[in-house]
């Protein structure tokens, strides 16, 4: 089990995911605005734990807060979940968490007579919750998914949606992992993944801990291996899914989705059904966090790039639900026409 | 005027590429084997640049030989021959190369009483003719292809098919060069191409020196920015392009290719005659050379991939020729059906 993300009584215990593959360290946030840093800095990444993690600095946060009434606590309530939104715009599922945070609270704090200690408790156990929930629909999902995935050949996946960008287990990296548990020999082609490295880094360690056979090759070798034969199908997170099934990914997903049409090579989405966004109609009105053009231009504190060169980092892009072979969350697998699949499956309780 | 490779009374100097865009310094080499390490270790790189490094390299051999009759000299010949032949295995110009020194050579060496300082003269004037043949031909290319690009607007290219790669003004970077000089405004992207960054270090230090203004993306941002109009048109080079016309270029140009056709963006070719091997049918025949793992493993001496991670570096990939818009060459643009048209311009001699 990979320790992605823990509750402890002294705050959030992060891996550091900045220094794998190299260093196992850990941080410490002891704070819900130590908790914005580790969101921000990417110690913690991927949807479903940046979620999780926004949770737990809401409960922490209310937890230290020095309130002792309904009142004095929610203003403070209000400016813990400020501070968490505002530390990654992609990823639904931050805002998904808080939502749901919130909603205990408000529950809560309308309840005549309930004590802030009463309401601590709550939150806190309502964090852990999610960080539970979390593993088990990547178990689903993994469940869900597994057969989607060849009995025997190549899965490239794109940056890390493994253990690491969950509570554990993963999305696309948990079908890959209930594939191999199911028998199938997955020889798993890992897109480096530029510029932070998330695939070279995040995802050749998680697999290769668990056995897995993994190659690492440069997000331009993706078109070259499907041509040579040795991808059968990609798998790949989401950090939101439009109402139309449009994806918001890890930069250099679309690039791939397109390659493997190209090459009659199923593309599948692996996520949780909160990073499902039925608020945002399609893949344009989803906001594409720009990083620092230092994450481009620099590695390991040397520089890349001469002065003066202009630089890009989108964080994210979208790919259109053209290209998107199936949808694979914890509810089910999803087909096109997305807008109706999505929509009945939003329309039905989960659980039935 | 980047001086790329220099004939020297004292051998070869190079600019080390391999240090760029930081450090501009120079590396003499004074034997040919030398001039063959420089070849392997990509001190010089890009297939018109390596034809003509291999060509001095031959002449650098034959001046440094101690034999004193033809008898002698021819086996020494082809020694050297073989040890800069054996350097590459991908780029053609490099064969071409060797082949037009060997022909000169063969020629000399039949002519009865050739005195071996004569030998030596002129395969030295060969070398240096080769080498002002390339600036030449680039001019031609740019001539040729500049009113393909867009009057205005974004130009992506891959790796470096610049000045660099040539023995001035490049293929590829020489037609946006021609563009900007008969007024084009241009945007140059330059895909960063891993492992070695090519183009985030040679391109945009070249295009930079020459104020062309040059934003440096990560490969895997090509298709958002094409998706994002940004993209009106791409060119690259080529290390040896096929008789039906598929090109073989840096890794990760194929996948350019097909994301340009998908966008409806035209995807052109510039390269000198001497890159086109009429002798290889297809690009399946083309060679592919393997680079060492450490390339994409480690950079700037800190590892990025964990232990017992596979890796894949193939140095090059092939393009089919359905992608192609165009080829551009000094004598002429070539449209599909490419085995035809190129046949065709095979058949015309140089110059008619």
């Amino acid at each position: 089990m990979i320790p992605t993300l823990t509750w402890t009584e002294k705050g959030v215990e992060f891996l550091d995911q900045t220094r794998l593959p190299l260093e196992e360290t850990y941080v410490l946030a002891t704070t819900y605005q130590e908790v914005a840093d580790v969101i921000t800095t990417m110690v913690v990444r991927g949807a479903p734990a940046i979620g999780v993690s926004a949770a737990m600095g809401v409960a922490l946060g209310v937890k230290q807060s020095p309130a002792t009434t309904v009142a004095d606590l929610t203003p403070e309530f209000e400016q813990i979940c400020r501070v968490l939104a505002a530390t990654r715009p992609t990823a639904v599922n931050l805002f998904w968490a808080i939502a749901r945070m919130r909603e205990v609270y408000q529950k809560l704090s309308a309840k005549p007579g309930i004590s802030i200690p009463e309401i601590r408790e709550i939150l806190i156990a309502e964090a852990n919750k999610m960080y539970e929930e979390d593993i088990a629909s990547c178990r689903e999902m993994g469940k869900n998914g597994a057969e989607l995935l060849p009995r025997s050949g190549g899965v490239l996946t794109h940056c890390n949606a493994g253990a690491l960008a969950t509570c554990g287990y993963g999305t696309a990296l948990g079908v890959i992992r209930a594939a191999v548990e199911a028998g199938a020999e997955i020889q798993v082609y890992a897109d480096e993944t530029r510029p932070f490295l998330q695939g070279a880094r995040l995802t050749a360690w998680e697999l290769l801990h668990d056995n897995i056979p993994t190659t690492v090759i440069c997000d331009n070798m993706a078109a070259s291996m499907m041509r040579r034969g040795k991808i059968q199908a990609v798998v790949v997170g989401a950090d939101r899914i439009a109402a139309n099934g449009d994806v918001a990914n890890k930069i250099g997903t679309y690039g791939v989705a397109v390659l493997a049409k190209e090459h009659g090579i199923p593309f599948y989405v692996a996520a949780p059904w909160s990073t499902i966004d039925m608020e945002t109609p399609t893949g344009d009105t989803i906001p594409i966090e720009e990083r620092p053009a230092v994450e481009v231009t620099h590695h390991g504190g040397k520089q890349l790039t001469p002065e003066g060169a202009g630089i890009e980092n989108p964080a994210f892009d979208v790919t259109t639900a053209q290209y998107v072979t199936a949808i694979i969350t914890e509810r089910g697998v999803l087909r096109a026409p997305y807008p109706e699949s999505l929509a009945e499956l939003a329309a039905t309780p989960a659980g039935a």
